[in-house]
């Protein structure tokens, strides 16, 4: 039977779009794309996300390398982002560019690091408490609150950022969770061994 | 001196697009243009709108017959769909076919007429009272409540759908306004009549 790891790491593996949500609801839903793609030469798990506008699929506005794995009895999926990022833009789409990127081109975001449940058929994963997942937005440092649900279907997912100080919301969420349509299975590009590796 | 008639008129007349805000803020503003332009077969001050996303630039999610005109002191501006308006789409930037839409092709929306006030150098406007100016999103009914703030800088707006029955809010702006600069100018296609009827 497949394990928890090997099924969330499968579901991942993918390219996802909003379009339906975007175009259902002028002008409510910017239109997002998602990918996230196996990346063999570093730790069994570790995916690079791009995530895009899709008027410009070339250049992300997050990049970062993700790497579910067992904690505890359950799952969670670490966080890092890329040094000189700029360098990898578009690799998700990019195989010769994707293979250069080294362990030693990661940065582990502390306090980011996802918590994550099985549910039903899917999972749903939030950001690990505490608040201590810092981003900036215009100047503005914000703690990041950042959930998913993940299934055959698609992906849900809501962020938002809250003042560390009075926690009071400084952005987020329009107008509700982000719904994302499967477009791409990348599935077939996980290796053997990190199944392997998984089963274990 | 210029009318206030004339000087809506005039500002409407352009071209606005929230590049700036949605690159700023990803991904929680779709990049969105909004034009307006002078149809000058119609009645004084017909100006023909398209908002569209920008990665779809011939589509637009809205496309209207708005026409201001002086009321009681104030200004209002009448709010017009058109029969059959997939004939129509894109006209905004194709003359020809902006020339084409005669009086007959209007159907004035009831309930959706923006009443207008002047505040500093620009111009505030929101839907008349009375929670009538219904639009259907995915099979329910909403109320529009919907509001703009222009001047030379740009535009600001705001919509959001409300519940008829509970006055509910169903969707729409929840972390702010859409902010537009100004990407085209059109002032100079409004017709020199317009200008001496906006005098009277």
């Amino acid at each position: 039977m497949e394990s928890s790891l090997s099924r969330l790491v499968r579901l991942l593996s993918a390219g996802f779009s909003n379009q339906a949500q975007a175009f259902d609801n002028p002008p409510l839903f910017a239109h997002i794309l998602v990918k996230f793609r196996p990346l063999p030469q570093l730790e069994p798990g570790s995916l690079l996300l791009e995530q895009t506008y899709a008027i410009t699929p070339s250049v992300p506005y997050r990049i970062r390398v993700l790497r579910p794995e067992r904690r505890e009895g359950g799952l969670i999926i670490h966080n890092q982002a890329l040094h000189e990022e700029q360098r990898f833009w578009g690799a998700v789409d990019d195989g010769e560019r994707r293979s250069l990127i080294q362990s030693s081109d990661l940065r582990p975001l502390e306090g980011c690091t996802y918590v994550v449940q099985e549910l039903g058929d899917g999972f749903v994963g939030e950001v690990e408490p505490g608040c201590r997942c810092l981003v900036e937005r215009k100047g503005a440092t914000a703690y990041l609150v950042s959930s998913f649900e993940l299934d055959q279907a698609g992906m849900r997912t809501v962020d938002r950022g809250h003042d560390p100080t009075t926690h009071e919301q400084l952005w987020g969420a329009q107008a509700g969770a982000f719904a994302f349509e499967r477009t791409h299975d990348y599935s077939h590009e996980i290796p053997p061994t990190w199944l392997e590796h998984f089963a274990d």
